[in-house]
């Protein structure tokens, strides 16, 4: 009976130490299942800068993507096009740092509200993705290049 | 010979009067093709507010809603759900009236700059979709319901 004691008291004793060390570690991620996840397990996300209102761009993530973006409180998305982890800015610097996260009303799509890092979230080197604007019937460019992408990508 | 030109100037007249009265009748529609749309013709398309700058939604076009969208100068989508075009406040009075369109680098994400006619975007009610915050481990109510929907929708 006093072995079985002396177990349990170190077996608790063990659990509260990797806690402490991990906080994370024995916590549910039901936050994570709260979002409905495409067939594929993405779901499409919107940053907008906080200061300007701009939106940025959209890209997407899955669950690991989601989970490293809150860890490192920077933007790392799923690339579709490369099927990897993206952590957004690893090669133009272009980080985007995070202000918070919003969920909609059918939990299908995120928002982060960021800090751009650069002030350029676009690869052609603008500061923003959504330069095309129609007028008439005519996509129209409607923003500058701030930065040769050719600049940007091969330091 | 002579019949035949009166013919081809009957023709061209007719032609001249049909475009005069449709302006859009003979455009091309190379602007709706520059847009990749996904396998199933559709495109996520992201409404904000043209005065605050905060993001309203996220919903979904095919080529006819983007066309009924431009020509209303009201945000026309496809209801994935329903499988039909949906006409944004049909029901509850809640239109988007159309200030700017954009189109991101990709083409495959489009941006309405609109005015929310009424100040209620989401369907629960509220001022935008976007108010569940991730505070810790857990999604918050950040925004308050300004009109139940039952009364937006039941009238």
């Amino acid at each position: 009976m006093v072995l079985k004691y002396d177990y349990n008291v170190k077996l608790v004793s063990r659990i509260c130490n990797l806690t402490l060390k991990s906080p994370n570690l024995f916590m549910p991620d039901t936050w994570l299942s709260k979002i409905n996840w495409s067939e594929d397990g993405l779901i499409p996300v919107i940053a907008q800068e906080a200061d300007s209102g701009k939106i940025l761009m959209v890209a997407w993530m899955n669950r690991d993507a989601l989970k490293l973006t809150v860890e490192k409180r920077e933007a790392v998305y799923w690339s579709r096009s490369r099927k990897k982890i993206w952590h957004k800015g690893e090669e133009s610097g272009h980080i985007q740092k995070i202000k918070d996260i919003y969920l909609d009303c059918d939990e299908d799509v995120l928002l982060l509200m960021v800090e751009q890092v650069g002030g350029i979230a676009c690869h052609t080197g603008r500061h923003n993705c959504f330069f095309q604007k129609l007028e008439g019937n005519e996509w129209v460019i409607a923003a500058p290049v701030i930065k040769d992408p050719e600049e940007i990508y091969n330091k």
